[in-house]
């Protein structure tokens, strides 16, 4: 089992609950990433339904999560055909981290789209770099492999781009084939696109839904993220995953708070 | 007052719990307008909050709901300065029709932009065309002036442009000035982005979220929907509505089902 398949891993016990143990590996400092939340959730959730497929999660993220013993309650809301629905609530030291809209389908693996939009540019893999954010060592940028677009880079230099973007190649350290639970994590990994509006620093998820729309193949993911509106202390983050094959798998918006420093 | 603020208004029943009576002008035959539903619900969540402003609102819509009487139970999740969260549930006739994470925050309506992505083209208003959808003298169709982009209706003759899109100028029939509320009525209110794919009928919303940016100024809106993926049965549509002073006010996305016609 990989690193990731056992940190997002949980046991049932009973009635909707689940037990997890939140794994440090995730997290930047003291607080565990919203994407690695989220997936550890839509396991318990899924768990919980007749489909396998989180095709739409809406996240309120109430507080940070640290590591450590943690429980999911899971309540069905709907048994559908199609679609089936449930709520459900990330507790912590008897606090209520996250709250989660969840809903399962059953994806068709054949599907041909009939409509794409087209992909966003990206410079190939080995024209990208590392983030160098943090230490390769420990924590989340261990557990990942990320190559950043080095177009949307330059505000590490402080030449920001003046636009909300920020673009990466993504996949876990262990290479574990991508899944709806891998998608959960990537959506969320990237440098804050509001660093290329020189907005640097801590920029908490406020919410966050995605919308899976297809199974990922092998290989690494592609991660595009834009915003439209930065104002007021508020921002959006939109992000789009596109497989090695070239599909769109996962839609991403998220609404967040801009920091303070400029 | 006017008859979209009474047909969203709500009468308190303690603890967290409101009446509602919803209106048939607000529908298409039978079913309701899921816009129409979040905006009665959006009206409770404000009225537990310390915040006036539904930043951000995640709705999973459960199953139809017809006119008369419903309930919505408000349950805070989050009391906090910048932002307060809630979970809301609109009951009727016994069962959850739909389930909604509320977001509350308060926008500084002298808000300058850090960063505001360029308008979508849109055609001059006198150059617009109400739908020919439904009689304009019952239901929907004469709760709301629209006047849609002409460019996007060719498949009306069986000319769709090939892309998922729709827009149209909107208002309400009485001229309400928009506020949070009118907003979340019209980025529901479009005709189906998919119609310009060739799918043609009923497509119902599974999950739709939106995040309200700023105060709408009066006048008319801008509703601007795109889609970027339609497979498999399901396809997504994105919105975003502009005020009359050019203000990104609100940004929405959903998942829906794609009619089985085509």
């Amino acid at each position: 089992m990989t690193r990731f398949a056992d940190a997002t891993g949980i046991v049932p016990l009973g009635e909707g609950r689940y037990r997890a143990e939140l794994d440090e590996g995730f997290g930047f400092g003291a607080a565990l990433n919203g994407g690695y939340l989220m997936a550890t959730v839509m396991r318990a959730v899924v768990a919980e339904s007749r489909h396998e497929h989180p095709v739409a999660t809406a996240v309120n993220f109430l507080r940070p999560a640290g590591p450590g013993p943690a429980e999911i309650v899971v309540e069905q809301r709907k048994d559908g055909k199609t679609a089936s629905m449930a709520r459900a609530t990330l507790v912590q030291d008897g606090k209520a981290i996250l709250d989660a809209q969840v809903t399962t389908g059953t994806l068709d693996l054949e599907a041909v789209p009939v409509y794409c939009g087209p992909a966003p540019a990206m410079a190939p893999l080995e024209a990208c770099q590392t983030s160098g954010r943090g230490s390769a060592e420990r924590g989340f940028p261990a557990r990942v492999d990320m190559r950043f677009d080095p177009a949307a880079m330059g505000w590490l230099d402080g030449r920001p781009t003046g636009r909300p973007e920020m673009r990466a190649y993504f996949r876990l350290a262990e290479h574990d084939d991508p899944d709806p639970y891998v998608l959960a994590l990537a959506l969320d990994a990237l440098i804050p696109v509001v660093s290329n509006t020189g907005i640097y620093g801590w920029s908490p998820t406020v919410e966050l839904t995605w919308h899976l729309r297809a199974l990922p193949a092998p290989g690494w993911l592609t991660v595009h993220g834009t915003g439209r509106l930065v104002s007021d202390g508020w921002f959006d983050e939109n992000v789009e995953i596109w497989d090695a094959r070239g599909t769109l798998v996962a839609q991403s918006h998220q609404l967040a708070r801009a920091a303070r420093g400029r």
